[in-house]
């Protein structure tokens, strides 16, 4: 571990988000060459390892910072800002946490928690609830998976994963949290997308890998009860706070950008683009979206926290609010970023195109995972509840 | 006063919403057939004089009730669900309340606000600051006031107004607080227009109107201070919240109208329109619109508060700020509310149209007011703020 | 028949659009006022009738004009400029004349238009396709018609009307041709919706209302063969054109107005609003839109009338590429449409809402007749073409 | 050259758009390794000389095709949707074509056309009108050009340039057209843009670059005449139809996408993709913006087309129609292209964003050549054309 580096083990809490803030900062520097590059940011991965940002949600208890989700989700914005890819890693570190603590029991979280903090660990996910080519089967009593499982985020380079499977005949997924370093189990250094070029969302390849009992989330297992099925709420929003963040951060360099380096247009009889009545509009227009999308988004951490907060007495109708409020925010969000991302070339001009800025990675970034799952089914749900007043039935999307 | 009505002066705190509520309800019985009357919706505004909500922002020690702005501006927009000229009239009385306490004295607010308590006075507006056609003259030291003035509103059946008027070869307006039963003065019922029909918004004529000077808000006068640039903070926020509360009331009663009236559309496949999956897209994409629109809203009220109880210590910068916030919930609620006033109609279908639901209200309305100063250049001033970090010069807009 | 005013038995085919212009320059004298108090234009109708122009589609055989359906749609559009309820009469004129033609023999053709243009017929529309109220029964050989149908357009005044109704147990409707002084039929007169004021739509009752064989469009009857389908094509390009009439209408107005009345905005900078930047802006996107609804409208009305000259001969594959075309007009001049009469009054500033302008009916009449059929089914019919090369199934709205 | 690829010279009119079609499968195949790789496609342009087709406005009498505008931007747009590098290039060669014949005088034209069918020269453009640092200087009566222009589109590999200059104290630019392979002349390699990755736009460097007379396009000279002012409009034309092309390919490859491997939502009820409501929705809506698009544009080319065979008979009136048609193309084709560019991905879903299809590039590309000139500016001028009936000013925008 770096010497130099604060990290919360020797730290207080006032220096979370000083810490956050430094990383963001040191990633920064580094995010255009690594857009351009793809493959697995080991650098600044291994800074996150250090940083101890890694165990925000571990009860200090169990060694970590016991953070609550608004802290977690704010940081996860801050790196968007700048690296969308790390705040996804950042974010899923944690969605794979909340897993462990959702539909596992207290013993299972405790040690898995535990060893996340002794070891650094940086948790991957290969839990995809869609994909149906990973199957169980069991031999004498052992069990083993087998198949390709593709949109891992996280995995190359993770310490431990957290695994979805089917059985044949179940249509529930059997999940387990399983080290890395597992034999049968191949980690293919495949994802090359146009966005989100570093969040490792490649294939996982499982050959006959066994998989042991404590290490299966049976109980309650996936969205097994009420309070399991706050796992999704606590994907989207991630993904709500990474749109967000992406959207500020195009924003932010658009703003830059148009200060230093814009020309005002030769017929705008103005002598700077400052006062440009059209690029004003713009910032206007898109300052005032961005202030709602985040104000949703705040209130949808909000939600969420209170919901986390009340174990296992939440009710369905609870849990169903928190989902309309995380949904509305990622609506928002959605529509919000993707028209900042797209309009900030309006406001910076031609030669803002330049590939060495690579300012189109805001785009791709937001358009890359803005796919994840299509914004019409939440808008679809949000109808429902606004006409119908019926909550979202929870799946691993809602 | 009726008997039966609760009012503040006899009530405790817990009663106001129950109040504004009752009065609301009462409004919405009759809405629709005002809409159609138009005029001066002078039982209603009867009843708001009787219930004591008139005196919300005055101080308890001056027989007030001492509400804080979001309190108040709550009420506007439960009155607009249902009715936003009633809404426009109750929140301009505060506009009224705040101006005396703005550009005048102590000795003055003290004044007007005991009067105000004691003969149940409803304010009206005189008040243009872009008309000129208003003039002052002086004969012997007596101040006199000439003209015609349009966009008065709320002075029909007004106890007393606040009035403007120019000074030849002085920029800066004069402004009066006066009972309306003076000589010379003739309000006009001549208010007749798309929407916001019951405001009263007519002329106002005034020959030889004297006016005396314990009457003239002059220190510090109109935008005389810092402080004092914030009444047309005050008028915008009113305005955000009468643009909220009629989209509110437009997007509920439309769920109404859609469960109870609407069919499935003959080859949607779907059972109800509730299922019907154009419909739930619309109602989740209004539906967030509006979450938006309202958090923006009432954090520019939480904003309007601190700076009414920061007093004369408030700062430019601060001041700026809240106008930044105000403009925002201004700009949400103008774009949101247009959108759910027209887009109603697609989820409710032909009959909507009858004109004997007048559903057309609420567009009407809703476009008549928005229209008070034009939204580009509100968006220009956000985008003032976002791109120059230049916070709006204090204007009677602005 | 006037003696002073030309019409077409009287003049020459230069003469139509001088006609039509003429008829378009008296309607618009009085069509705010008539806006105002609904019910039957008894006066332009009988215009409508003295002109010669409901004969424009009747071949030069029977007595008529023979004109092309361009030409037809061009005039409706003219009307709608600035009467819409008479551009509606006028369209579903030659919607009737279309139906006999499409669903009856030559035969009832050739006595049906000569008897319009001997007896200047104005046709009514009492066929609705999703009312199932108007029954069939059969006595002694004679069939009546019993029930109630709503929304029958052009019925008050008219001299004839097409009439649907249905047998118990035949999803097909029976459709027929009928003079309106017929015992049992009552035309009420009870249209009053917010826009579309003078269509007449009201409610048609039938008592025991008999039907005679030579009034039955039975061959090949409603949707009976390719070229029968056709109406629906018809019925929504007429719409189209409305639409677009309706938006052209209000865009010269707020341009006139915007010339006249406007005051530039006290912080535009500008002396004039003809050169605030934001006003161009919005000015040059909604011509820019109709520039292209006209396009797209103009194209359907010629895929519409070649269709219309192959006769029998025409493919169902012909059929669906004209049902296409005019859906993409339909959904052209709806988007706009609605941009326009909204957009218009941030052109024209607070004072264009005055009632006496009534500059809200052009948004009125637009919003209520953009309902006719859901939009968001076009929509869907647009994508089925577009995704999986589908037509449209025929109905009576495809 | 190629003894198997027909050619103009060989063939007859008839197989014009035969070369093409053949040439654009061919770009088709390469055309997302090459976006990879940047730089200058050397195959493709020699393939585009040797096919004939870069002497299409060139008069049969001068060995050329004689070819009109509209036939001319159908090949742009045709190239565009596979590869709008190279339809830039193509569409700039007939740019560059009606400069000389634009701004120079006949016999100009006739040597300049003459030398380019002879050696199948490829034009490469130097006219930078905002640029200021290439400066005309001279000596002993010899103009020499010194300075760097950027934004040189075609100008790595081009036979040839128009060249652009300015003189001290004349504000009017000087052009030239000059063989590449001249002293002093250094057309640098780099272009590297986020998008139109092969247009070569890069920097060209001038060291005492001679000019000699006979190269100077003086009579008229840069929008000497009105008719030399067309020249704008052919350039914008031109870039709508790279607009179209580019946004007619992305829906094109979307279709097939969503046809061929998207996958029905789990939530969606519908068996495939095709049939999903939305999807359908997203379908019909870009294609019913498409087809406005299509006609708005080859309007433009019908109205260019008259001007240019107008000669120099045509005025300023013409001249500033045809600029507004051309204008509202431009408009049309950069909204809806962006829209299409964003949304293919909404019906294609994740999986659609793997680096491989490389299916960033549509937006990429058309992000990139919107932003040549500012589309508020274009949506200005139609203001002014629609409110004031004021025709555009010319410059090299405009």
């Amino acid at each position: 571990m770096s010497a130099t580096f604060p990290t919360l083990e020797k730290t207080n809490r006032t220096n979370v988000s000083e810490i956050a803030e430094h990383l963001a900062g040191t990633f920064a520097q580094t995010a255009v060459e690594r857009d351009k590059q793809g493959g697995t940011a080991k650098h600044e991965r291994d800074l996150l390892r250090e940083s101890g940002l890694l165990n925000l949600l571990i009860p200090r208890e169990d060694g970590g910072f016991g953070a609550e989700w608004p802290e977690i989700l704010r940081i996860v914005r801050l790196f968007a800002r700048v690296d969308s890819s790390l705040a996804h890693l950042f974010g899923f570190q944690h969605l794979m946490l909340a897993t462990i603590q959702l539909f596992g029991t207290e013993e299972q979280r405790q040690s898995y928690f535990r060893e996340t903090v002794r070891h650094s660990w940086f948790w991957g996910n290969a839990l995809n609830p869609l994909d149906t080519k990973t199957v169980v089967s069991q031999n004498d009593g052992q069990i083993f998976i087998n198949g390709r499982k593709g949109f891992c985020s996280g995995a190359t380079d993770a310490d431990a994963l957290i695994i979805s499977a089917t059985e044949p005949g179940n249509p529930r997924l059997l999940i387990a949290a399983v080290p890395t370093p597992r034999e049968g189990l191949i980690v293919q250094n495949d994802w090359d997308n146009i966005g989100q070029r570093q969040t490792d969302s490649g294939t996982v390849d499982f050959f006959d890998v066994p998989i042991y009992e404590p290490e299966l989330l049976r109980s309650p297992g996936p969205l097994g009860s009420v309070r399991a099925s706050l796992r999704p709420c606590i994907a989207q929003i991630i993904f709500a706070n990474i749109f967000l963040g992406i959207a500020e951060g195009a924003f932010a360099e658009a703003r830059n950008y148009t200060l230093a380096q814009t020309r005002p247009w030769l017929t705008s009889g103005v002598e700077s683009p400052s006062q440009d009545p059209y690029l004003l509009h713009h910032y206007g227009d898109l300052f005032a979206q961005l202030q709602g999308a985040r104000l949703l988004t705040d209130r949808a951490a909000d939600s969420l926290q209170r919901a986390w907060e009340s174990g296992e007495s939440i009710t369905e109708n609870f849990r169903g609010r928190v989902a309309i409020d995380v949904a509305t925010a990622k609506v928002a969000t959605t529509k919000t970023g993707l028209d900042v991302v797209n309009r900030i070339f309006e406001v910076m001009g031609s030669r803002s195109t330049t590939a060495a800025a690579r300012l189109d990675r805001y785009w791709r970034n937001l358009r890359t995972q803005t796919l994840h799952d299509p914004v019409d089914y939440k808008l679809k749900e949000l109808g429902d509840w606004a006409l119908n007043s019926r909550i979202p039935t929870p799946t691993f999307y809602s």
